[in-house]
């Protein structure tokens, strides 16, 4: 399946991970900077096409009407297995850091919790199949590239996937407004998964039985809950931290 | 100017915030819940009329199609002057804490830190007037009824603002991926102003230098920044953290 990635800087994060590129289209007259002369020159070392047309023409490809003049004709993200995630921490000799989504719906969230996963040394994401956001074009564009270098392992069932990774030794903490410990708390120097509900409903009843500590974020005000992908940084990022030490 | 306010929880928040709101439209045949049922009693309770409509009414008054069956038209956001900002924290009792946007274009973005804002005790917001995105009903949406109680004000100079908190004894810092100091050694128990770059370039030269500290957020890969919606709320939750003590 062809996918269509918009806008200079996801075009040029495409290319530096080597994703197969089948063609990239410019428009007409474009100014030229640093990341097209990159794009351009990695195209050329790469023998991928480059076509420069009219503006209308670009306009009809483009999907979110954000490509700003650059587009990059690719083969869709694939998922990895379950297996294959699990496999990866070893490789890096780091304890293993994932993060399970329990539904979340919004293409702007699981973007930019892919962003923030790769910033902060997540070794993969896993997400459900159903109800639940993939890998789409809008995804690629707010994870501004990561979606190139953050695995994704999609499963039909999260708390089986929870059960699958509690026998390799991984220690599960559900996020949740009325978690028992503050997530400062908890250990994630230990081989980890944080596990993020879905924007509407938070848990499952099924998966918060399956975690082996529900931890809360402490807030302020009345508003019941962050936003998804911030309540997934603020854990990521503390995990990342604890790690640095 | 009205302004309309699309979903269930958002309209909910606008009446529990006693913002005035001028009607109440719901598509006829809608389920009701107890979100909808606290909307019929606040209504009821405030006089505000209540209409039921086909679908297709309801949809021609829809801005984003965000309504799920729920609007209200309301007055609408005002901004607040940097006076009235700075007054707020002597009435809490509390050392200041602000957070300054030199150019937040994204609505999503902005949204995002007007929730994260009321979450972790921000007392105000400071946006700039120009090439920024402003109070509009798509901020309103994403902040998920945050936007009715965090206070906002508007100015045409970032940089001027910074010089004015400072004469009040408010302590700035600006937040950069090259930072001198990683954020978590800042001490913002002291009176604090965040400053927060835009989506694509970060701090203003010359907003920088105004800063007293800039500090940095420790990252992992090669993306060159979070999203600025992310390190906004590692920033503010851990100020939020440090006062909880």
């Amino acid at each position: 399946m062809a996918e269509i990635i918009e806008g200079k800087n996801p075009v040029l994060e495409s290319l530096r991970a080597s994703r197969p590129v089948n063609k990239i289209m410019l428009v007409r007259g474009i100014k030229s900077d640093s990341a097209i002369s990159e794009i351009l020159h990695r195209a050329r070392e790469k023998k991928i096409p480059v076509e420069y047309v009219e503006r209308h023409i670009l306009d009809r490809q483009s999907i979110k009407g954000n490509s700003r003049g650059v587009i990059a004709f690719t083969a869709s993200h694939e998922y990895i297995t379950l297996d294959e995630l699990l496999a990866i921490p070893a490789r890096t000799g780091e304890p293993a850091l994932f993060c399970l989504l329990d539904g979340i719906e919004d293409p702007v969230n699981l973007g930019a919790i892919l962003r923030t996963a790769w910033g902060t040394g997540v070794h993969g994401i896993i997400i459900r199949s159903r109800r639940a956001a993939g890998l789409t074009p809008a995804v690629a564009r707010t994870s501004a590239g990561a979606i190139e270098y953050v695995p994704v392992a999609r499963v039909a069932n999260i708390s089986q996937a929870i059960e699958t990774l509690k026998k390799d030794g991984i220690w599960i903490t559900g996020i949740e407004m009325t978690g028992e410990v503050d997530y400062a708390n908890v250990d994630f120097t230990l081989p980890s998964a944080i596990v993020i509900g879905s924007e509407g409903r938070g848990l499952s009843t099924l998966v918060r039985k399956h975690c082996d500590t529900v931890a809360r974020i402490p807030m302020k005000g009345e508003i019941n809950s962050l936003n998804a992908s911030v309540a997934a940084a603020l854990v990521m990022h503390w995990a990342f931290r604890q790690r640095m030490v």
